[in-house]
């Protein structure tokens, strides 16, 4: 079973995503166990406080780093055998990828620390393991990135998803886009599906598809095509699709 | 006020997200106006069927075109007059980035079409505007997706985060990963503030915050220097810090 705790001042963030569809049935069989921990509980300042004012001024504030340390601290004595990796949500982190999903999902524990609004006392970051960023973009705070990013690992664990198939078929795990897919009816105000897909022939059918695969990904994520190794099949399709477009 | 209708066949999984932090604000405030609705109810079929076996074999199920296409049509009649986007929440999609937000920040109705463990047939495409993935990875639905597009857009609109600064200064709007920020106490567990945000001198302070955003730019995102115009004063430090490092 995988542990998954998550440091937030939202915690009511996660009700919704935590007990619908892929991480609560997860959840529902056993084969996760989510703690969401308001880390402002651990502040020991009277007012409860966990942010303050940035050393040379700016804007906003920055949280403190005694709270999340003593959060640490604490997930750490009630779980002290398990290997963990302790995550940062922070914009100036790796981008998170598909292979960091695969690397996450063979760990026993993994920790997320969301930061909200504003940043990160720089000493925080001695007690953590992986500094991750979801994408080039500004959220408000790490807590859907850290959503998402259980979301990503926890439906690469075994039993999690119905159908295995499920999980390698996907854009992005074979490192094409996936090709247009049809199903009824067969046409849908004057848009018909192609009539390959229609005739049963099954070696017509995968040639059409891995063409229309690597035709995607030519035309909308080209830099995709360098990171594989292209058969000859593939090299073929490729220079008719350069002809066609 | 924006406009955001969502179609996913999880509404619960935004109950959470919606009511919290930045966009339960801006929905309290009457600067956003949020329907999340599930588009099961427009599957005219008898058993409300919104998905079907994908045509050409494959594993998995695709969702259908028309109970998609009939709650477009359903926000169509409702809002005729607005000007929409209407978002594809797909893994072949233009990956999402801080610029895609500003743009949907532009938008006066925003429309998230969220798929969910399977694909697409592909005649959905055909009414939306804009398919945009979140990021290489693979998730279980557009659920997360769509949250995370929400929050980085509704974020950038007038009057939604109190702190105008705090949206401009961060890593990924300016180009530049942010540099090590520090909060009390000056010594934590012996690591201590660096001296100079201590002075009170704002020149220094400003160069060596500069400096130390150029520093963490180029050793963990090196590619995203490629993409700023550097001034005199920083391609001197860029000289220091490969020489430093």
């Amino acid at each position: 079973m995988m542990k998954i705790d998550v440091l937030t001042l939202f915690p009511k963030m996660f009700e919704g995503p935590l007990t619908e569809s892929i991480l609560g049935k997860a959840i529902d069989k056993g084969l996760l166990d989510v703690d969401v921990i308001n880390f402002r509980e651990f502040a020991l300042n009277k007012h409860q406080q966990v942010d303050d004012y940035p050393y040379g001024g700016g804007a906003g504030m920055l949280l403190k780093v005694q709270p999340i340390h003593d959060a640490l601290k604490h997930i750490e004595e009630k779980h002290p055998a398990t290997d963990k990796r302790v995550i940062l949500l922070d914009p100036a982190g790796k981008p998170f990828n598909q292979h960091m999903a695969e690397e996450f999902s063979q760990a026993e524990h993994l920790v997320f620390i969301c930061g909200h609004y504003e940043g990160y006392d720089e000493r925080i970051r001695s007690f953590v393991t992986d500094e991750v960023s979801l994408g080039d973009y500004v959220l408000t705070g790490g807590e859907l990135g850290a959503m998402v990013m259980i979301d990503a690992t926890v439906r690469l664990l075994p039993d999690v998803l119905g159908n295995v198939a499920s999980a390698q078929g996907d854009s992005h795990s074979t490192g094409l886009l996936e090709h247009p897919q049809y199903t009824r009816p067969a046409e849908y105000l004057g848009m018909a599906v192609p009539e390959v897909l229609m005739n049963g022939n099954h070696k017509l059918i995968a040639e059409w598809q891995l063409k229309e695969s690597l035709r995607r990904t030519y035309l909308r994520r080209p830099e995709m095509l360098e990171k594989i190794t292209l058969t000859e099949q593939m090299k073929q399709m490729l220079e008719e699709i350069k002809k066609e477009n």
